[in-house]
């Protein structure tokens, strides 16, 4: 398993592809499978761990992220034979190695960092198997093998039954992710709005975030660990996910799904295979349609909600359908 | 021949490791051997040029470097076969891959960019052979086959028997090249400073070099091509080399030997090794020592330094070491 080396496996908070490499390695791991994690040093898994670097590049400063790269994929790629299947988790990096070496490779595509990748993805196409992580993010350049959705562990979520009032933005702070349309859905609906996670556009959060905080209408609770998301996600009244681009899967939406949140999301990217309009949540083009969506809430089950995410976004899910994939492969 | 791909080689102007990359193919394809140029579609050679990439990534905008490299890299590694030694230009990020393929792989270590980049040398110490460019340039931690200097190709440069009155700086202009402590040691030596190469660091450029051009004691040219260089070195008093770094090797030192130019240079790096002090120019700790030494100047013989250097580093005689190299490799 070749771990990303941004954030160690998994992160102490945010890290969505590591969070993902951690869950499918301890989950094949608890399948019996012998499994050799390529990771940051301050990773932890039931199987066996390689540490290439001490820690993250994300993770500690004043590392060369580029050296990190290099060696922590070739050390991969130089014991390549002990493997039968080599998954890589790390972007298009490692590609160029898989005509190189004699074991399959695996690759999930977690996301197009620039429209610029494709054409490298797409020249490995006879060398790599692809996995989408949803069927909106697949590019018709590349072959894929399948799609597995991001699994999420549900014992890390409790089903919250009556949920809260206020409405939760829980995602990086950046343009693409809304908060600014989450805090104007929450101030045309009149409920507070409760914002969590790491702050990736500074400039952003200044000019369009931080004015809005009062700590009562809005509150900023930071970049949130596991156990406060729990509870965070679970009291809430509904998320918001106002996305302005094509994400290509929303992992907050499953967490909160999990513990029986409903979400009312922009009509993009992921976002109509994760969430059952009208079941689950609900699907909008616009703050307008946002707003007059929050009541509607109310009438979804918050039970069925979470068994619904329980279903289809499990770590046991995403386990089996990436055993699937394995012995596709293999058995080639 | 896996070329770097910041430009293409030979560059139309800055481009160091291209140029000395350039020089040798040609020169090894004049010898009568079989050489594949991996660069971009915008290099020229008499060889077979295989293009990876339109343009280099410094000299067309808008393009990922991180792709080209990594597309540039593989390309060479999955016809490794169809090769019977790799010559690898372009820094440590090849490295990872000379495990995996038989083709012996050289590497010309050029600089290292960082000291974080030393340890992944050191890691491939058995599965490349490296080559430094000055003796000065060697780190304890990294095993050697051979010293080869860039070597100039003497016809680009016509020697100037008589020189002239103008004291020179060339070279990019950024604070370890010293093009400010060139200025301070011409205007205390009386004489006009001409100044040439690309703006690096253009904060520096705009306090410390800008504030002194009047086009009279002190002047800017630009970066130059390989006519106007011949013509600039040539007709200058001396070159001024005021680094401030340990540079590993100096191609305009190099250069202006060849037109018969003396060099007035700090005492660091492969200075010492560059200059004959005394027969091709003067090595100094300090601004005022270069003052003293810039009349000293005229007593050295133009015609004996530009013997020294076309003996020294010309082109032919890097062909000639690496050509010991390849041999040495191919011999074991």
């Amino acid at each position: 398993m070749l771990a990303p080396i941004a954030w160690s496996t998994p992160p102490a908070a945010y890290g969505p592809w590591e969070q993902v490499t951690s869950h499918l390695t301890e989950g094949l791991v608890k399948r019996g499978i012998d499994v050799t994690l390529f990771a940051t040093a301050t990773s932890r898994t039931a199987g066996k761990l390689v540490a290439t670097t001490a820690a993250g590049y994300a993770e500690r400063e004043g590392q060369d992220p580029k050296v990190l790269e290099y060696l922590h994929i070739s050390q991969v790629m130089g014991v390549a034979n002990a493997f039968d299947i080599i998954h890589n988790q790390f972007d298009f990096m490692p590609l160029g190695y898989a005509p190189l070496v004699n074991t399959p490779m695996v690759t999930t595509i977690h996301g197009f960092s620039s429209e610029q990748i494709v054409p490298v993805y797409e020249r490995y196409n006879d060398s790599t198997d692809y996995v989408s992580i949803s069927d909106s993010d697949r590019d018709d350049r590349i072959d894929y093998i399948a799609t597995v959705y991001n699994g999420v562990d549900p014992d890390q979520f409790t089903v919250n039954r009556e949920g809260g009032d206020y409405l939760l933005y829980f995602g990086r702070i950046h343009p693409d992710k809304g908060a600014a349309e989450a805090i104007a859905i929450a101030k045309r609906a009149k409920r507070p709005l409760w914002i969590a996670g790491l702050i990736q556009d500074h400039d952003y959060f200044r000019d369009k975030v931080a004015p809005h905080i009062d700590d009562e209408n809005v509150r900023y609770l930071g970049n949130v660990g596991p156990d406060e998301r729990d509870r965070i996600l679970g009291g809430a009244y509904a998320l918001l996910h106002p996305i302005s681009f094509e994400e290509p899967f929303g992992l907050s939406v499953a967490e909160s799904m999990m513990t029986g949140t409903p979400v009312i999301a922009f009509d993009r990217g992921s976002m109509p295979e994760l969430i059952d309009h009208g079941k689950t949540g609900y699907l909008t083009d616009s703050v307008e349609g946002a707003v007059d969506l929050v009541s509607a809430c109310g009438d979804l089950h918050r039970r069925e909600i979470a068994d619904s995410a329980r279903d289809r976004f499990s770590v046991e899910r995403m386990v089996d359908n990436y055993i699937d994939v394995y012995d596709k492969i293999l058995s080639r």
